[in-house]
């Protein structure tokens, strides 16, 4: 059953998941108008294909250890480590271990989402 | 000296500064148009004053224990836990230890900002 969204001022759990890592399923914990906070599940091995969102998003690593990658550009992401992209920046991850990541998007390039053919669908952004 | 704002890919240590907490400073970590994330560190016993921003935020206790009063409502933030407000909502901090959150701002009520003569100016947000 998916979580409901928290309203604001809900108190949140976001500690690693550590062996429950492998029951639980990816979860978008906060959704606004202008916000999504995700909590992407990656079991070792998972890829994210390439894609971009519009707009601006932070990526924190609460777990394990994903491998980013940036156009050319490769970033190990380990627990306790964050990035950020701008709006519309390709990127692509694949899990190393068991990951789990806080991912918070800014949804304020809505209106100029673009997603052209060359990229794969947005799994974060599909609507 | 002050940290230099991460560039977009840039890998940004997040982790709980455990002894460090009492010789660092809070950090403006990332700064855009529309983005903003500060690791706030707040010595035990330390507040901020109430005061509000005009964008979401979401706030995210890395290590120790705060109180997170909004309006009336109180809630506790201890280590792996995350809330959101919306924008404008007046809120105030307390911590009971010493303890660093990592703060997210979405700066995209910038040009509503507004401050009444009641409320604390925003220490995070004076400009």
């Amino acid at each position: 059953m998916a979580l409901p969204h928290a309203k604001p001022g809900t108190v949140v759990d976001v500690r690693p998941l550590g062996r429950a890592i492998a029951n639980t399923s990816t979860a978008t914990l906060v959704k606004t108008d202008t916000l999504e906070v995700i909590r992407i599940v990656m079991p070792v091995g998972k890829d994210i294909p390439r894609h971009n969102v519009p707009g601006e998003i932070t990526v924190q690593c609460l777990e394990g250890n994903v491998e980013f990658h940036i156009g050319e550009l490769k970033r190990e992401l380990t627990a306790g480590t964050l990035l950020y992209l701008e709006g519309a920046d390709e990127h692509w991850l694949h899990a190393n271990e068991d990951s789990s990541l806080l991912v918070t998007i800014l949804l304020t390039h809505k209106a100029s989402h673009r997603n052209d053919g060359a990229l794969e669908p947005c799994p974060f952004c599909a609507r």
